[in-house]
């Protein structure tokens, strides 16, 4: 059974121009100084809950190369109810939540709440990659691309 | 009562970078040759279900300048029921819905119809103006941007 | 393509009867001296959720008629984000959404807001009225009724 | 604790227009010939879906009088899955409940199965009941009507 | 038209441990001093909930043999907005529909009114009702058994 | 802050006939011989879904002993488009995700797909690791039970 409607390389070569624009919002947020464990459990969880299989995979892989806790990448998706993420993490994952579930609002609280924990400008960077990770989920998901293969450890003896 | 949390001219003095990149993203799909009526109906369903105040506003105007027949505007909201919108529109705008709400995934069907309308490379634009206002709509509704004034009317005289 | 499943002449014919009693229904609140303007906002919001189309197109050309702002039928659809909307009014829209999408409760929020700004006498009305679109609109999208054409303008030397 | 926000007899005097259409409306469908105890097995799930117990205790009190039998009103809630229902009685459940969540939309399936088991008319009055019920469901949820007390069995000396 | 996928039998032959312990489990709560109108209750509302029609069947027939006011049973369905239910219900209810609708979490509020009425070994045997009837509830519209025939009332002479 | 209302450890206390029937009716389909991997899968799945962390935390720590493949753990929040899963864990993840989301029903097509891969008395064994999952949810979620820390590697020296 073949999965997937098309490939991530398909996307790059269909329209080559979109998929720079893409990359280079993807990684606007880092340039500008946000922390990266943070961006992760953001594109993480925006990706669970677009079911998007090839971005879950990519920002898992990405988040252990980064040496993301594994707890916090196996509680993100319950992160409400668990007690290991910080209150600037619960912030920006309560916004994250808000903001791909966008057709039910972002309420003051939420606002109230990521204000308290980011400036003005890291706010706008966060959004930024929220967004991202948005696009991203919409491609992947809309054409099931499939999830890359988890690289092979490296050999012992190498 | 002042509504917005903060306003469209913020975002481009806070994250000129992202705001670029974001406009870019926008005119893709019109620079690859895409339909302007049809990325305008498009752009104005997504605002709906997205609830930007700010975005519907910017894309009736726009429609009304690029001259959009005021019953698809009126109508898009219900375009489902309305037999006004052609084959091709309406494959459109179910893959902009099935995208916009995208943890509910995207049926067989609606890529099937989606495929049978578009090209390969008219899907990946289509996508890309999908995704395109969903980044918009995430900062206007997020922020609750204050809709654009319409324009007077020129004067009788000039 | 034969959009519909039968149409609003043939209620008339099939059951005069009850035709003539939601005509009525419908006209009491505007009868009862409740401004116009407001009245066909909140039908034109029901209509939008229900997914009327004919009830939209009746009442979008209904309120062009009345002079009801083009704005405020743009923006209606996204009226909690739209800071053009008076108090008075976001109380009769948000009580218009609320019986509307009834099976989710009529909170005391929304009763207290409607209570500020409506007398009871009023607010009956104003309910009477949501009901009544809330019939239209049970017809008019279970039968996929035909919205209207939109009238040709008048030649200029008529 | 006083539970409701005004009563049932408050519509009367309020608007005593509207009171007697509404009533007219809920009386159409029977004058018109459709069977007393399917019409109030559907206006009795419908009042269950839109939190109406004003409607639900009334429609059980007259159902009691009207001789449904009390298996069906026990299991009206749960009908799809209860196999004591005809499939006359469960086209025009499923129409009810289609109609009364109307934001979902009424299938194609739906609509092809009510109009297998009633003819144009008798689904246009059937129609017509849903809608009243939903008409009497929104006074008596958003003002919170008290249920009517159980009349008290007649004495035995009687 | 056979109903039902496998019936209520087949689970007691199929994996008898399960039973046993299924039956033990929904026992606990009333061994333990619960009221057993409160269970009762609980387990119709869980049962309408889940759309489990044996479990409502078998809920209203043990009610009505321990005496359960019909007004209670009548208007469980509508409890939020029915006065007759106590606040003790009323918390015991909110807990219940909580738990059975358990991916939208359980509120601060629920559990503050849980607790204000229910002693902390108390709201864990009332925590074992709700769990067990959700348990039987899956078991019942999974396999969508078959609801028991309502005894006929004993012969007068007997 | 803490986040708990209660922890595992006081259910144990607190009603220890229903732990040990719980924990008995956990054990049961690994018991009758089913698959521990699959079960682990079922179970963490369900535990997303009903926001249980403590269970969530509990189910990855026991699949990482049992060998579960990390990949598996981690796209089964997005299992439908992951193709790494076996037709046969498909079939069981469906099913357990009916029967997690009762009340939106378990449709003929999940039937017949599970159906298809077990056994009668294997499918009824696996929904009983369902219904025993969403029992340790309810009191896991309801209390915020804190989910276990991640023991520590062992010593190299031990």
């Amino acid at each position: 059974m073949s999965h997937a409607r098309s490939e991530y390389e398909d996307f790059k070569t269909l329209a080559p121009d979109v998929y720079d624009l893409v990359l280079a919002l993807g990684q606007a947020a880092a340039k500008a100084g946000m922390d990266k464990h943070l961006l992760e459990l953001v594109k993480l969880r925006a990706s669970q809950i677009n079911g998007c299989a090839f971005c879950v995979q990519h920002h898992i892989l990405l988040s252990e190369r980064l040496g993301v806790p594994a707890d916090k990448l196996n509680l993100v998706v319950v992160w409400r109810e668990a007690p290991l993420f910080s209150a600037r993490e619960r912030a920006a994952l309560a916004w994250t939540e808000a903001l791909t579930l966008l057709p039910d609002g972002v309420s003051d609280d939420v606002y109230a709440e990521a204000s308290a924990h980011f400036s003005e400008q890291e706010l706008t960077y966060l959004t930024s990659a929220v967004a991202s990770i948005n696009v991203w989920n919409r491609f992947g998901a809309a054409y099931r691309w499939t999830p890359a293969e988890r690289p092979k450890k490296a050999d012992a003896a190498a």
